[in-house]
């Protein structure tokens, strides 16, 4: 099985292209693949596949001629990925099957438009933050007012005064489970200087991690918030790189590197 | 660059073929290799060289054709590693430039010899443990008698009637400063039946790890001390695997399962 090893920011995914949908990839193949010791290790697989073959994303196949399956570390499936996408994006090029100017991408959370920019970052077309109101989160006892942001998944970003880097996210953050039943990923900032800030990250189910595109969205928009613009561009640092955000009246745009860092064979068997 | 990826009980390495000598491995590129999430990822590099070709190691050319250059995943120059120079055999068998019958390889801690077993696995002679005494290490306020056992590193291996799953290994376990003044690799370990250990190991340097050969027969000696043995085949499993250790009057071996899980090139530039 061929194989691709990539990352953007530090989110990295084992890229499994398979043109013709031919390949029987099961959960606890995807968690084989991704365990850091005994496989490849990523957050996660993007397997490459015709949009044609997919049923579930046939009524995409017209503009976007491949669809990311992606899966989570555990093989569970999931719907999309703001960095994961931008890497899809990164192979579709190096593989010659995209042209770096836009182009669209078929997902299960719809369908994504990328393209590469000038100096090599790879753009995704987030789409619209949608602002819910405020809550709380708590740190060590530290309780931080933040924005409620729906990505299409639920984020909770908190400017704080406090350095973001000597806080311990050992810990899940605690939140308002009533406002978040199904749980929250928790954004934690310092707004360094005009439109730039330093963010570090708690995604639901993984503890922190080194990068998150929905979450570093779901910053620029309350950091944005704060000094009560709504468009613009955003610098958002994060621990595995720097991303930009731009805010427009109807979407938002999601900027940074992604690179791929090798390519062989799978030797896993089933 | 071409590489391969391999564990043994979960010890991972990153595998570079380089028969003639002429890769340039700097450490920021190994570090790079090893970065889990924007390289390929492992515990440490092993580069595959014939010893010839290797001034260090000209005095073990004549019996070891093949060189393991181990580097840890920060760069630095390593001796030896026990799960290292078996998964360092399988590319060798694999690759067919070794036979499967007993063979040397020269490291920097000298000619290691080994052989693949009749189910596969692959065994190291690991050299005589040395044992000089007794310590105690203490892990949450508990204190540990323990063995200590020199295997060209230092170790300290403690049978506790403590269940080892539910110890807390986030934080190095104390040990004495005075025995140990450059530090320890601690064992906890639970004797569960006739010559087999339950074994935790918190290795200087790296934290918990998810095996560790030295380690393991480190273990096996302090439970054949327990017994008043000094011969016979212990079991020992660890987080990654199981692991057989031998002891005999004059050496000790050291056998468990060794696998390549992919092959490719590093798309990575120095």
């Amino acid at each position: 099985m061929r194989f691709l090893k990539g990352h953007g920011t530090e989110n990295d995914f084992v890229i499994l292209p398979d043109a013709d949908g031919e390949l029987d990839l099961s959960a606890s193949l995807v968690a084989r693949i991704c365990d850091r010791r005994a496989g490849i290790g990523a957050d996660g697989v993007l397997r490459v596949v015709r949009s044609e073959h997919v049923a579930e994303v046939a009524e995409q196949a017209a503009e976007a001629e491949w669809f990311m399956d992606y899966r989570n570390a555990d093989g569970s499936v999931a719907e999309m990925c703001g960095n994961g996408v931008r890497v899809f994006a990164r192979y579709l090029v190096e593989a010659g099957l995209a042209k770096p100017d836009e182009f669209a991408v078929a997902t299960r959370g719809g369908l994504k438009r990328l393209r590469v920019e000038p100096d090599g970052d790879i753009t995704v077309d987030m789409g619209r933050p949608r602002v819910l109101g405020e809550s709380v989160a708590s740190v060590g006892g530290h309780e931080y007012p933040g924005l409620r942001v729906d990505m299409g998944n639920p984020h909770l970003a908190c400017a704080i005064g406090d350095p973001v880097v000597q806080l311990d996210l050992t810990r899940q953050p605690a939140f308002d489970p009533g406002v978040y039943p199904q749980g929250v990923n928790i954004e934690l900032f310092n707004a360094v200087g005009p439109r730039r800030a330093l963010m570090r990250v708690f995604e639901r189910g993984s503890g922190e991690t080194r990068s998150c595109g929905t979450g570093a969205v779901a910053t620029a928009v309350a950091a944005a918030h704060l000094t009560g613009e709504t468009t613009g561009t955003w610098t958002v640092e994060v621990p595995g790189g720097t991303l930009t955000v731009v805010l427009d009246a109807d979407t938002s745009y999601l900027s940074g590197p992604a690179v791929l860092v090798a390519s062989g064979d799978l030797l896993l068997a089933e």
